[in-house]
């Protein structure tokens, strides 16, 4: 099953969307919105297949033309958005390119942020910000959506929330984070906005490239039409999803509609191309001894994909442009 | 005006509670949530505040009994908690205990991480916590609700986005805080639960001990029946809640229903006593080489008040026991 939701109010209006992606048809019988969706899955998932299976069939009442340009975020405000490093390979590239040595705790104890869940925007939304100078860079991530999760939960039960599937732009600020990493309180300032692909789609749609902890399948990023990078986000991924939700859920549960991300997918010696510029540019620092690609700049154009092995979009594309943003005076 | 949240379901439903927290009537009508109720508070606010005063008078139909047990935390969840280190001095303090120096930004830079608001409880829920090993400790705070804040508003501007104010307790894992911060990314497992008093209240409410900035009363925290501390605080706060909004909003907009905390309420040298234990150890530690305060035990039970010029409560007691918790197998 494939879902978005259209831009209306603050929550948008929950449709469910054919596997092909043109046609869409709203469900609001059974649930208004993605969160409402989420608070009762196990009586709304069944309801949403069988609109799904009919709209796929052709045999639906009121399905209408599928525009990836009005959806908001699937989940257009959210409870909980915690963002993994599961790619530990990045993380100790980004330390290398700044000459220091990755904790050895950090291939077991998996890093995860919180980050902000009441700033997710739609797949063509603008990304605004108000000055380059705070260092604009795209990270292209695999998210997971999942229901309520028990404190305590261990992975393999960990393994059975996971309800949605989707793809992610971490919006992050790189010139606005070696001060708030050095506060040691996480990021906050430096991730702005997180934008999410126009559907989110459940397992079953991945086929055998979704292995019920990781998907296998390159993670396509493009930066003003040319593609940056296209790792596989099944390789080198040194925490699964499962993992990850454990460790979120250690001390506390977590609620329906919970957003479990991966961080940038990276592959070790990043041959298939990098997912964020900041990888870009530290491969370059190790190389040169200096980066060479600069950060975002007003007006260009982030682009990030996942297309199954017919070579058709899975969740649909991000596609954003970067804008200045005037505050308020 | 005084509102709270009564049990039901996943989002509470929303009460006006009367000034002297002795009756409560239903809004539904006006908004079922206190998050719907802040989705479009220029329009609530004026209804709701006209049965609170309808309420204090005695001629509202409907009212009973108010219940603080009967309390969910005042937003069940939401979609943005962010907690600041607003009482510098306690932060100094902290690090005098280990031997570390302040860094000066600390003094001009706001401390904030992001809290788990997916994870709010009620006054009187018991603290579900699975192991005592994980250093359990309250932190008495004082919290805001703002409406929409958008990117990039400056402190002035801030101010008027302050709709509601209440206490909170930061509940924090102290044992598992040292390996998270030298991760640099952040609270995430040693900060589980928070809790809310009863009620919030508009800052009208407050008369002269709110100055649109800083809430000038003593915030009391007991232990087992024993205050452990009263500081005030109105007293050295170094970042008000205008400044702490402006931080949190520097790159990104804030929804209505953001929860801006001030961290743990300390005055200098701590004349009054400490608003939360690891305070009171590292006063220790100081004074003797080592702590002698434990953290809390299974059964232990925390009180969070604050007091008006007459010796009453105003926004209800937090008073919650720690319980052990059993993960699922």
């Amino acid at each position: 099953m494939k879902l978005a939701s259209l831009k209306s109010g603050r929550d948008g209006q929950l449709v469910v969307v054919s596997r092909d992606l043109s046609r869409a048809v709203a469900v609001g019988d059974i649930a208004q919105t993605l969160q409402q969706a989420m608070d009762s899955w196990s009586d709304t998932e069944p309801a949403l297949t069988a609109r799904y299976e009919a709209l796929n069939n052709g045999i639906v009442d009121g399905a209408f033309d599928f525009d990836p340009a009005a959806c908001d975020a699937p989940l257009p405000r959210a409870y909980h958005w915690a963002d993994g490093s599961a790619y530990v390979t990045h993380v100790e590239l980004v330390r290398k390119a700044r000459g220091a040595e990755l904790p050895a705790s950090f291939w077991t104890d998996p890093l995860i942020y919180m980050g902000a869940s009441d700033a997710f925007i739609g797949a063509h939304d603008d990304i605004e910000v108000e000055s380059e100078d705070w260092g604009i860079d795209f990270e292209a991530e695999i998210v997971v959506i999942t229901d309520d999760v028990a404190a305590g939960t261990k992975p393999d039960l960990a393994a059975k929330h996971i309800k949605l599937i989707g793809l992610v732009n971490d919006i992050s600020l790189r010139n606005l984070i070696p001060a708030e990493l050095g506060k040691q309180f996480g990021f906050y300032q430096s991730k702005p906005w997180t934008s999410f692909t126009p559907v989110l789609v459940t397992p079953d749609e991945l086929g055998d490239a979704w292995d019920g902890r990781k998907l296998h399948l390159p993670l396509r990023a493009s930066l003003n039409g040319t593609l940056v990078g296209a790792p596989n986000a099944g390789v080198d991924m040194t925490f699964d999803f499962p993992t990850l939700i454990t460790h979120c859920a250690k001390s506390r549960s977590l609620m329906a509609g919970t957003v479990i991300g991966s961080g940038t997918v990276s592959n070790v010696g990043s041959v298939d191309g990098s997912c964020c510029l900041a990888e870009v540019r530290c491969l370059e620092t190790i190389a040169d001894g200096k980066p060479s690609t600069p950060f975002m700049s007003f007006g260009d154009r982030v682009e990030i994909d996942m297309l199954d092995a017919n070579g058709n979009t899975i969740f649909g594309k991000i596609d954003q442009t970067v804008v200045q943003y005037q505050p308020p005076t």
